[in-house]
């Protein structure tokens, strides 16, 4: 990574590493069209974005653009995928196998480009030994910690109900995971050597309600 | 909802609606808890946000607390519910009956709390007529137009494969839906009048691997 007086990798919030994916997708479309330059104009527009921004965030990583030209495509999709940190594999496993469990384990970008999934883990006999629809394996919980030792898993996904994910979530501390990835619905009590990101899908339909109330209230 | 001179539903972004769901989270907690005052600032304190950003956003509702005692945690929640709109029920239906489909089904949030989901949907025979856990049943995917005009349904989720998505979203779209969320990683073909909001989730897994790049970077 370029180092430039700008440069202040601490300071970069979750709300940057977010828009670099987004500028990432951005690049990998362009790319695929062929492109090999693009200003911060000719993106914000494309993608609904906001110039300025994209001028500022990238900044941070010394790219600047050459005046009248832009960005050269391949070359800022390749700093933005070694800034992001995709230019090594990192090893996953996903504990609970049910339906969000499966659904993540086949979903598109979760074990590809970057990522990959060794395993789903359940406490349930029963799904022990099924695989998902693309291959992935479900093995016994209490096999956690060799599994995470031996393939060096550094991303732990809770698929468990909110209930479990406490224990889940300790579990994965325990084993050495330094990065969890949360998908239920429930305050965790933190260790402060292991990053959790929590998902909350529904504030994506709180957005759409806020959307339908505001045509209707237009009308 | 209350009108002032900073009133300007238009210019309110996506990610102004984001943190508005975010806010409310906050305020439900905190009514939890039996709080009935908060500042800015000991909200921005106790859940990590921006307290310049919470004023501002606020205010373009034209809520402004009372210097030295903040807000009023029980009429800024119902505030922002009514801004929201999640002071009605939106109906759902989710198209796609596989182990996302049944995972959304019964997903915490999704079926509570101003959104009823009505049905999923899907081809496949041998779906027809199984519930999720939590009992939406699945409906073949040609009684869509009628399910949608009997129960007035608002939101449509596609929950298929990539290859699916148009189709369901011109589907959704014919039969009168004006919102939904998109969890296939596919470009859609928008048309103007239906509002479409796509669901990244590799986003995530990249934001961790920000962090872990950078944990190892520094250590």
């Amino acid at each position: 990574m370029s180092r430039t007086p700008n440069n202040d990798r601490e300071g970069i919030s979750e709300l940057t590493t977010g828009r670099l994916s987004v500028y990432l997708r951005c690049l990998t479309y362009l790319e695929d069209q062929g492109e090999r330059t693009v200003s911060s104009h000719e993106m914000a527009k494309r993608f609904h974005l906001n110039s300025a921004q994209i001028r500022k965030d990238l900044a941070c990583f010394g790219e600047f653009g050459t005046r009248g030209v832009g960005y050269d495509v391949l070359r800022l999709k390749h700093q933005l995928v070694r800034t992001i940190g995709l230019d090594r594999v990192r090893t996953v496993i996903i504990a609970g196998a049910g339906n969000l469990g499966m659904a993540l384990a086949d979903y598109s970008g979760f074990n590809t480009n970057g990522f990959h999934i060794v395993a789903l883990l359940d406490a349930d006999p029963a799904k022990i030994g099924r695989t998902s629809r693309q291959g992935i394996p479900v093995h016994p919980w209490d096999r956690l910690s060799s599994i995470v030792l031996r393939n060096r898993v550094d991303i732990g996904i809770i698929a468990v109900p909110a209930e479990g994910a406490q224990v889940v979530y300790d579990t994965f501390a325990d084993a050495g995971i330094q990065a969890v990835l949360n998908f239920a619905p429930t305050q965790l009590r933190l260790r402060p050597d292991v990053k959790v990101k929590s998902v909350d899908l529904r504030i994506n339909l709180e957005s759409l309600s806020f959307h339908l109330k505001n045509v209707e209230d237009g009308g």
